[in-house]
């Protein structure tokens, strides 16, 4: 090898994030300086927050310059080092972006523990969405034994695990999810108590049948018609996580909350953005690795095969169409 | 005096209270049964929740029945006991409703401390207001020395205490209310950093000049347009303690907030009612009652002179006409 492929944003989208917004591009393997690692990628992440760093819209992060490499989770191995902390052969995680390779000072860079879990769970289960998932369900929803939370987008990367983890903690778990497949997945495999198919019509009458104790806690990753539906259920005192808004990511729908039902039902809500919380990762990803490596946490991977697959599947990851946290397999 | 002047809820209003939706009535002083208590009301509270309550939409309380006496706080003097627990003389605080005495088994009713304050203070900033104020700003605010909070309803009985605390705190505050007289006593006389008049037009540039940092905390007492211009100036990790909506319990006026805005700036939200915090009624009240006994937490209130005097007075209140706490004196 000596040229790394890349993806660069090549323009903002307006509405529907659409291939023209991105370019292919190539450069030559750099020469390292010192300090610096070369790191092979085996997976890239897609995300949804990435759609938000494609526009320049204000939000909690600057946005993805234009004519630069897509910014990206990634886990992949040492090729070269000139740095002490790091050898060949070393598995790392980090954000080396939409490429083959990347130059690291090292700084960003994670050497992975050794546990018995395939390498992609690190930018899943046992990664950001993983511990997106944790910090939400044990730091806003604090389900109790006995309680029901909801969760939407219950399938993916993020909604999986809040599931499972609100389960072992002794809830009642509704997923909400798009199709038949992704609701049979979410109860049969992940053992959720019931999950309701948004697609397929009256997510009211649904919800009631299958609360009819009322919700407790909402972890919120969809918005728009889901959220709506939930908020009538919720009962007193009941909590919301705000972990993502999908559903209006493309199309600037508003996803607006009553501040009277607040009032009366004296609800909790707190949006939150994982990485600004770095004190809480060691213990969650203990936690969460712990749980996989036992077998006890399910996944589930939807994953493209090569980085020109990247841009096709990040815009079905925007539309529902990814079953399970969306990877670019790149070796 | 051998009858008792009480006013009823005749009708529930639709839109704006109207004398017409209370009746007077009169009934003659009951026999008292064994373990029972009369009371002769000094003061009437009149608060923004009785709104809520004439109406029977489902709300976080049981509405006020039909043709029963308005229900509200007083407080008075022990006039006829045959409970060993409190003797004539005893000056107390209870529910004893819009009527000049009630008779009470004992179990509503708190015997007030030996305080230096004036008996009206425990409706206002030593009662049920002051505590209100005391939760919102403690446990859902928590303003730290350096940080920046505004509070709606600015000069009104919770308003004017939740400002006093976060100046205590350290904070800066920035009081809203309607009017310059208002106003300049929420300035010079409670000491708040800057308080705006929503009705002397561009709210938005307001806040702006008199939060060019932006807000770190607002205490939501009114809703509406003022809630509007407030959101815009949050900075990321504010909170909201949603205590009241007045400017819509009239109107129907709905005040939304964005989730996306949550998202982005990380925002806290919860909607409390003071009555599910029994449990830090005692700590609230000693420390509230010290203040005003010292000198330190300053209030004002609006007295009606007699009970005939108590719809108008209400009226009043829901439309900002007051200035400080809305009380009715009774003796």
């Amino acid at each position: 090898m000596t040229t790394i492929k890349r993806i660069l944003l090549a323009s903002r989208p307006t509405g529907e994030v659409t291939p023209a917004n991105f370019r292919f591009d190539s450069m030559s393997v750099p020469t390292l300086e010192d300090g610096e690692v070369l790191v092979r990628h085996h997976y890239l992440s897609l995300d949804p927050y990435m759609r938000g760093r494609m526009s320049d819209a204000k939000s909690y992060a600057a946005p993805q310059p234009l004519d630069e490499v897509m910014l990206g989770g990634t886990v992949g191995e040492v090729v070269e080092s000139r740095n002490s902390g790091f050898k060949t052969g070393d598995k790392v995680s980090g954000f080396g972006g939409w490429q083959e390779f990347s130059v690291s000072t090292g700084r960003d860079l994670q050497k992975l523990p050794d546990l018995p879990i395939p390498i992609s769970a690190y930018l899943g289960a046992v990664g950001m969405p993983g511990i997106t998932a944790w910090y939400g369900l044990e730091k806003i929803c604090k389900v109790k034994p006995g309680e029901t939370l909801a969760v939407s987008a219950a399938s993916g990367a993020v909604g999986s695990v809040v599931g499972q983890l609100a389960k072992a903690n002794g809830a009642r778990v509704i997923g909400i999810a798009g199709g038949a497949e992704k609701c049979a997945y979410v109860t049969r495999t992940l053992g959720f108590d019931a999950c309701l198919d948004y697609k397929a019509g009256d997510l009211d009458a649904a919800l009631k049948a299958a609360a009819p104790q009322g919700l407790d806690a909402y972890f919120e990753n969809v918005g728009g018609a889901v959220n709506a539906a939930v908020l009538k259920r919720l009962n007193p005192f009941a909590r919301i996580a705000v972990c993502g808004l999908i559903s209006g990511y493309n199309t600037n729908e508003t996803t607006s909350l009553d501040l009277r039902w607040v009032l009366v039902q004296r609800l909790k809500i707190e949006g939150f953005i994982v990485s600004d919380h770095l004190d809480i990762w060691p213990q969650a990803l203990r936690e969460l690795g712990t749980l996989v490596a036992s077998g006890k946490l399910h996944f589930r991977e939807s994953i493209a095969e090569g980085l020109a697959a990247a841009p096709e599947a990040f815009i079905g990851l925007l539309e529902g169409k990814n079953f399970g946290k969306q990877l670019v397999k790149l070796v």
